[in-house]
């Protein structure tokens, strides 16, 4: 009987499908590029909605065995929805995103998450291929794969970022390519450089623009001035983003889509395919006059807060005992793998817990940066998220079964562990 | 009329003059060594206090300039008090230690904090001496020196830590030894070696075993598996930590008081003079128990929550725009500079912004680490501490006249800059 | 491409459609009896939907003249739908029901709140009939009726029970109507009786049993023992509750969906069509077990904080001047009118001040009960929702314009006004 | 060696004993009477210090019998410290005073907490006299007389108030006076009018100024316009409060200091002697400005919070089945309750679970007012405050040795019993 003028429909500017194969999809690309057209344009002020598929393309399955994990080629990454051109933003602009909703699809309630050793920060020499499967009960989400967990997530948008100019894109590939070069002794890579393998631009384009884009547009994993892979779990429902503009229009993209994600994200946060919900302003010359060099972000009141926390401390002496320079990535992976270490005591596998570290709601915090030669960094471990009891007691952790994570079949595994590359991780920090 | 004989006693096990040169104090040392014999007792279950000088020992002046920045020697730190004897704790035990309060002196409601370039997270070039005094209104606290800001403290024990072993206290030398030797070529102290340059014990001992203590005994600076220089605000009054004892009777050291501190602590916190109110409770065999091997600590209800925050980026580009090799430290200093510099816009000077940085109740917030060649760290500022709204609008930041800090003399100044060493700062991140 | 057959499926049991007349819908009914038969059936553990109408079944229009409010007939509140029966429980058992979510419909988003005076708490003698409708935007929400506010909901069922067994609905007629009848002589209604007037079961029953429960089933207007119009906020998504099982099968109804509520919802909550998502486990014998004489909540982790709030206090002396005896109802009626006129400094009507005390995430709080005259309460008014400061300053409240509510055409109004009884309005508290 | 002139000083401007007889001390009174003259003066923006008796005037010691209970003369309370006069405040100013700190006595580390029948709000016919101490321990508190419970305090001054004008004074007698009329007919005293009895100002005052005083003062039970006996633990450390000014001066009294109270305070809060640190700011013409009729507050980040809660309802139905008006105070009473008798099922007997009500950090919420007949209020438990788990599973709470609170001689009694008057209590609500 609603029969009103006035109300508000909130447009889908951004479609896409979560089942169907993401290389014959219209709205996905996956590499900054100024040259890319927008496929949707907004107003200044207008809800609107952004479909995503998970970041790799709907390409894993639902399911007990991690094969698919290695059949994923990581030069896909991450299939992005867009771009989306906003009205009246110039470049010099700041603009301002209010994430107002971010959802999996209604018929696609779980998500995953992935262990691929050599990509994570927490990988042991011992750690498995291995896959987590993460069913969505509303704001809740638990896994067939880690017994005695639940949480409430913080979906996100791990990728969101506007478009670089053409000036911007090569500042990016000159700075990270030097970066590559000073390294290259080591063999070892540290920034991804823009490649064709993998390149996807879902649109109809003059060969030469799309090759252009494939050939030089910059790579997704990292985070960079324009916003892009961010993957902070602050970044949820009720959170604005300000993010610099560097070409007319803007030319949002938006993607990797997580449910849930633990702080540093050391593997795969829980990854979905789902819906983000925003609102665009812009702030004429924001960028000068906020200063806007990196992403600001204005907190959520939405945030689920778990206030009771264990806290783990790692120092800058690594695992083998060698003290490392004041440096917060060892201090970040010691804390987590004392974390893991004793969550393993209860009963959890070494990729249970690993899995944990990565998709569960904890806080890891920076502390005294210049004490010499251990920069700590702690990781708080929200204490009611599980089942039971895991504070310290006179008896210590007791074991239990805990189930199993989805591991690759036998065979697989065995090919695995033969072919595997021997080596430093790109990711790794420096030594 | 209260007449009662089951009233609790809490005991001060351990005094300090807080007024008074800390060189001729007894219940004082700054080294770590497990020949410093434990000053006091304490039982399980008992509480007790402990009264500290602040880290320099009672050497900053409340006044206006910042001279005895330049004086102080930082081969001193960090005053510590005790040691103490917890009674049955053996080596393998943890020791559970309640910090159920820590306040400043009654006659001393006030502390500093101190820039002095070359130390610090945060220098640039220009960064100046400074020095900002805090003065502690009830739970709140607010400069003379920055206009337009005040918060609740998280009052805690920058240092809390157990003796080493002989053997622990040989580790530590070693691998601390072996981290600078591999820099030396570089020209980097990246370690602080013991030193007798400063060293004392505040006890009537042997000669021989003085000079060992000396000689030989670690530095405060950072924290280590046996706690230390932890340096966290989460460690605040209600919170517990969780220690590994390698020596009988534990031998608990405490000190570095701070009335409150920012992640990452990028320089001084709000050093104070104050009291411990601390309970022990020992675990036997805890260490393998729990899996100890580096401090545990239960977060503590009382923490005060600043829930809204404006939160800024770091990525692992430098201030140059060179792209640094996916590093935490990096992405935490540009996170923290990028607030410093959105907080200038309001008319704060550099040394106020940082300052700021180093004492206001920050959060700082690891992000995606493996995202290569960018792991980024977050910064959340409270929005509330400040009497003005600091969120960014249509019209940006305008500046207002803040105060300043406490700098040095004209002629000091000078002096100092005539003289200063050009150099990479000791704490400094690898390349 | 997912494939999968391990992807558990989210049934909705229960449809309704929002936007068509709630009386020819076979899902709905408004009274509670126990021989309304299940329409639906679940199992324990599993997840499942319900769809559910607005309270007044879809009756209020999305406009801005409020003329609808008059020609709803509060005898039809409130349209709930099921009842659905949860497998395997029996009398004596509780049952546990997670609240996984609660959303809107995603082509209705927006809800409404309405005031009609003698119905609400906070009525005056110069208060409007009136209508604001707010607009969903993701988890926030703010209403082109009132300016300068928006704010995160706290989405939740206001009515949640099972079924009443004959014995209890029983009690619960019997001790209603002795409340009426001691009242009888002030000619105040206390309580709604049993009333064929507005009562609707959708179902093909029989004549004999459709005509037994019009006529015997309790009005829906009141929380009881077995759950129904709780209204509490904290029940949202996140949480669970704990109902006492009456019949077999529990017989569980669902409705009345609130997007936000003020605490103490003195007039309606933003009312909303939309779906709970909900899970249900039984304790055998659990009535017993926890002594169970009223629901239990275990709260969310996911329920919105705003931590920063201007509290506002009411004492039992009401806004003649007369001391009532000590006296709750009186102290929130009085914080809360205390918090409006203060809102009114602003520049918000009456209107407007009344309906953000029953829509805006307020927290309203019992104080010292005994101290006899003067039972307080307080009102937390959460500042961060409002788009200006509205602490106190030197200068007070400055007035701007805050647009307008929707009111009575004008000759509907003055027909109002002419024909509205002057008398207690029926929930008013005792004299 | 700390030599600055600029250190800040905090006087103490009130000084009590809280170890001696509060019948002879200078800075003590019992009533609200604008002719009490100031003890002493604070300038706008100074930061001070009271020191306050507890409520009693130190009547209640510290063992394991509740003979004392019975001994204290109710007309006595409270044992307020001050007046203060605040330089500048004008009739008509509203005082904003940061409350920035609320601490015991350093040596008296303890409170107590009473049950007298008659006098709390949750009192049963077999409820007995008891006391239960609490030992304060740094931030924390727990009591040998209730086992397995501690948690953080959320100190404050139960009672802060301005003194009333004449003019104000004699509007609280007539309108008290009035109520009291109104229910004399019932036999109930539903305020307590002035009475010499018990009275006490701590000066050397004119005999017809101290006669004046005492038979006209008014009682400090309830809080009234001028702030008094709020009992609001929020107004914790860290909060602001704004009282308005009726006389020049202001003339602020305090006392009634709170280690910790429940929401409700249904009976004694845990209640100490102990020193409030204090700071005023004159808002001129603020009690027009704001429309100040009763005290606001800004709340506290220091707050602690306790995030998890297991939360009870209260309906208009009280214990014996009786449905009364829809009606706040019953709601109160009945989720009290219930929340009671369930800590009763983990073996807390009746008075410790009465005594938990008013002293653990429970959180009272007013629901649904207009729903008539239920006004339903919700009280939630903290469930981290329990060194066990008390929320429901399958086998339902299971009872252990939680020793005991103190009671009376088994002499005193049986001479209580006899003694006792049968008969409403006077806080009672109004049937």
């Amino acid at each position: 009987m609603s029969t009103a003028s006035s109300i508000r429909e909130t447009r889908t500017v951004v479609c896409v499908d979560p089942h169907s194969e993401p290389l014959s999809q219209k709205n996905i690309h996956n590499r900054w590029h100024p040259d890319i057209p927008p496929v949707a344009s907004v107003a200044e002020g207008e809800v609107f909605k952004v479909e995503c598929c998970d970041f790799t393309g709907n390409h894993i399955v639902n399911d007990d065995v991690a094969d698919d994990v290695l059949e994923w080629d990581w030069h896909r990454d991450h299939h992005l929805s867009g771009p989306i051109q906003v009205e009246n933003a110039q470049p010099g602009d700041a603009l301002a995103i209010d994430i107002l909703d971010v959802q999996p699809f209604p018929n696609r309630l779980w998500g995953f998450s992935l262990i691929d050793p050599g990509l994570g920060a927490l990988d042991q020499p011992h750690t498995r291929v291995a896959k987590t499967i993460w069913d969505f009960d509303g704001v809740m989400t638990s896994s067939r794969h880690i017994k005695g967990v639940s949480f409430c997530g913080r979906p996100h948008c791990g990728v969101i970022g506007t478009a670089p100019s053409q000036k911007l894109l090569q500042t990016w590939v000159s700075r990270e390519d030097a970066l590559n070069d000073r390294y290259r002794i080591h063999g070892v890579e540290c920034a991804q450089m823009p490649a064709e393998r993998g390149a996807y631009v879902g649109q109809d384009l003059p060969d030469d623009v799309l090759s252009r884009i494939k050939t030089n547009g910059a790579r997704t994993k990292p985070a960079r001035e324009h916003g892009g892979n961010i993957d902070s779990a602050s970044l949820t429902r009720g959170s604005r983003i300000y993010l610099p503009v560097f070409v007319p229009g803007a030319i949002l993209s938006v993607g990797d889509l997580h449910f849930s994600e633990g702080d540093g994200e050391p593997t795969c946060a829980i990854e979905m395919a789902g819906i983000a919900t925003l609102r665009c302003k812009v702030i004429r010359n924001g960028v000068a006059k906020l200063g806007l060099r990196a992403p600001m972000v204005v907190s959520s009141p939405a945030e689920p807060l778990y206030r009771d926390q264990l806290v783990f401390h790692g120092l800058s002496v690594d695992r083998n005992g060698v003290q490392q320079r004041s440096d917060l990535t060892t201090g970040f992976v010691e804390a987590a793998s004392n974390a893991m270490e004793y969550l393993e005591k209860f009963g959890y596998s070494h990729e249970q817990a690993y899995s944990l570290m990565a998709t569960a709601p904890t806080e890891a915090r920076v502390l005294a940066v210049p004490n010499i030669p251990n920069a700590n960094v702690s990781l708080g471990l929200p204490t009611k998220i599980f089942d039971f009891d895991i504070l310290p007691t006179e008896d210590g952790p007791q074991a239990s079964d805990r189930g199993s994570v989805a591991y690759l079949t036998p065979d697989r595994e065995k090919r695995f562990l033969a072919e595997r590359k021997i080596g430093e991780s790109p990711f790794k920090r420096p030594q």
